[in-house]
């Protein structure tokens, strides 16, 4: 550890320890696209250069999604695995509204006024300027190659960061990102079809199981008794009083199914809830039979509920309030769903084991009015970003497991030679920007190992055309 | 013209008379970029489709400027004169701000406020509405090749249209389009030495007399005699009456030659003002000694000027406060300069004809925000659209006239091979984009023919994908 790296980021251990590395702060504009204001606030990053070379190195750039980016960088161990190789810089920038970067402090999700610059464009925006920042501000960065990375939204963000910026970055890994999860680029049922293909196969019976379970809760929950019984054998913190609390629990159970097709990992692991190897394997053996009377059915629903919530044994109680990890910024994405970021959701009750609910534009316009005094524009990310009319744009690679439910909405085919889709037949959300482990199956493996080769190329051929300039 | 086009457009004579063509409106968003305002206002286009032919046709696109579409739209006669060609659709569409696309009316630049949607952003924004509302409503247009085509600052917008929007829009002619005219991309001098030069190859001494015309005007105006007489000598509607209205003279003496540089065109015209065929040269007749009295040399200078003012010979006093048509909207424009367009400009007396100044952002800056309340923000076009790193994009012509001061901020030179520049030894401010003309050299009629070459191209590869994908 040279002693630069020393200063600037304390002595740390390099590698998933990205809460101990010295945050810095850039002054950003809170409107980039307007004049009227000329308020900033500070966005944070964090900076690894350990194995950073001046000479023949690159930059790789974490596009910060809707979380505590110190949880981001402690989740995409792939960085820092390939740091060495790429003699890379690693710089995860935070994405406004979320972790600490609050344009408005406290008052950051008071109304929509204060809301109204939670935008992607203005995400990118940040994201631009921050490297123009670094460039000028860091010496030996200037002439290096950047490369744009991120999973989920920050996927997305990673894959429209080089289609609107292909000047700041050479070229995009975009894992897990949805980016045709909008208007009728895809079937709305396709995500929950892939939740439940997950539960399906990881276990005889278990996703009949669990489309038997919401007849059983409708009947269990009929009458007082049966709400209390429910509430006692579900171990819920607050119990059922209520009909809205029932429906209330079904979201909080469908959810709970989603997360674990999202977190399906083949190893222990902490990304939203820590969790066994294969959580859906483990949660799978409690439901092997759905031919049970209702009460036996929850039981066991419970029992693979308790996987997912109490892994490690110590939790007294299942909390309705919560399904995953606090360094999500659910508000903030919760306002976003409802300008930008309209996802069409449905479900049959044929196709996949939840019960029937048809996307409903308008009542979701309705609710994000109550909510936030906004009204959805849905087709505008299709009008910004493109689409499915992606071809022109290059150096994006999309990567996509097949267990995610997300890559439904991803790109899973090639578009053009440079606009390439990596699928990992055993992977769920984004498993190849985790740290290598020892039970990652060979596909993580291998597309880990074609991300580097695309990234090595963007990067030699930066060099080769930096050298014909001069 | 069929029945459709009757009823569309109103029995109007094709080509030139965009005033007759009934205009359209589309409702748009104010605020692209923020959800907490749904207020709209309506954007006014024009639309020919004389020659538009549903099968195997274009939509040539105008990406308006900072000014009334209609009087572009009659400025631009190569569309019309391709129109039957490319069997296009011809669609002119206003910028925000300008001609009758006021976001708030009359109120429009009452102050930053009410200015703060006065972007690039934003029109190009409004632009890839406007495309997916024709191609939504127009039966036949939604899968034909939309070229977008814009001179001058809506070349900029042409060419940003493509970068940002390639999947509207297969390709862009941007002509005169001073793309590179920001920070230090180009040196701030060249602008003004390109003026010079024009009137140095106009006429001998023409330059040399105008260069000695500053010392002049200031020796005359240091009595109040000399005042008087100056303003009588120069037919001014208002007399001098003080050092600040000497400054203003010089100011506006100067930009006469810098208009007169833009719109030195073949042929009799009407741009920016009635003027005959290449004016530089009438104006030059009058400047062709510099070894002349101080009043001589200011009789002379008026007699250049009054080419400008006056070809019409109606005119009976010159008015200071007017260089150009008013169909030009300059407050939306200077709000402009003073936020995102910030252009360097500056002269040295050495390699250009006119007094030494000095480029002087601090001075800008608190300019603009004296006047509009906001500072400008120099860097933001090059963050935003790359500067002169956009070798990533493709299929856009810069068209640029050797003639034409903006010129010096254009791209002159082939990017790659798909990032052409065409440039035109005789044309003066976008030529290429104005109607054929009998008197039109050599040179702008094969630019002409190469544009159409490469939009038929362009036209041709998207029918061979579209093809391909069915």
């Amino acid at each position: 550890m040279n002693e630069l790296h020393k200063l600037r980021l304390g002595n740390f251990d390099f590698r998933s320890h990205c809460i101990e590395l010295c945050c810095s702060l850039k002054l950003c504009w809170v409107d980039h696209f307007g004049f009227n204001t000329d308020k900033t606030f500070k966005q944070r990053y964090l900076i690894a250069d350990k194995h950073w070379k001046k000479d023949g190195g690159s930059i790789l750039f974490y596009t910060g999604n809707e979380g505590d980016i110190t949880w981001f960088c402690n989740n995409t161990g792939f960085m820092w695995d390939m740091a060495e190789e790429l003699k890379a810089m690693l710089v995860f920038a935070e994405h406004r509204y979320y972790g600490e970067s609050l344009p408005f402090g406290a008052n950051s999700f008071k109304d929509s006024t204060h809301l109204n610059f939670l935008t992607s464009e203005q995400a990118l925006a940040d994201f631009a300027k921050l490297i123009k920042h670094l460039k000028r501000t860091v010496p030996g960065a200037k002439n290096q190659p950047v490369i744009a990375l991120g999973g989920s939204y920050g996927g997305m963000l990673a894959a429209w960061f080089r289609m609107k910026y292909p000047h700041m970055v050479v070229g995009a890994l975009a894992s897990s990102a949805p980016i045709w999860q909008f208007e009728d680029l895809v079937p709305c049922g396709v995500f929950m079809e892939i939740v439940t293909a997950d539960f399906r196969k990881s276990g005889p019976n278990c996703s009949e199981s669990i489309r038997r379970s919401w007849d059983a809760i409708r009947r269990l929950t009929s009458t007082g008794p049966g709400l209390h019984w429910l509430s006692e054998a579900l171990r819920l913190c607050s119990p059922l009083t209520n009909s809205q609390d029932v429906e209330h629990l079904k979201d909080w159970i469908t959810e709970t199914w989603v997360n674990l097709a999202m977190v399906d990992y083949p190893y222990e692991s902490n990304f939203l809830q820590p969790l066994p190897a294969w959580p859906i394997k483990v949660v799978c053996q409690y439901l092997k039979n759905p031919n049970v009377s209702d009460p036996q059915l929850l039981e066991n629903i419970f029992q693979a509920l308790n996987v997912y919530y109490n892994y490690s044994g110590q939790v007294k109680c299942l909390n309705m309030s919560e399904t995953a990890t606090r360094s999500l910024g659910s508000l903030g994405w919760s306002y976003q769903a409802c300008t930008e970021m309209v996802m069409p959701f449905c479900t049959n009750g044929i196709d996949d084991m939840f019960e029937p609910h048809s996307w409903n534009l308008k009542e979701f316009s309705d609710d994000c009015f109550k909510q936030w005094g906004v009204r959805p524009r849905p087709s505008w990310i299709t009008t910004m970003y493109g689409g499915k009319n992606i071809s022109s744009h290059t150096n994006i690679i999309f990567s996509n497991g097949d267990l995610d439910p997300w890559s439904g909405g991803g790109v899973t085919e090639n578009v053009t030679d440079t606009l390439v889709a990596i699928t990992i037949p055993e992977g769920a959300h984004h498993l190849d920007l985790r740290a290598n482990n020892a039970f990652d199956p060979t596909s993580v493996l291998l597309a880990r190992s074609l991300e580097v080769r695309y990234m090595k190329q963007w990067i030699k051929n930066f060099y080769a055309s930096l050298r014909k300039k001069h």
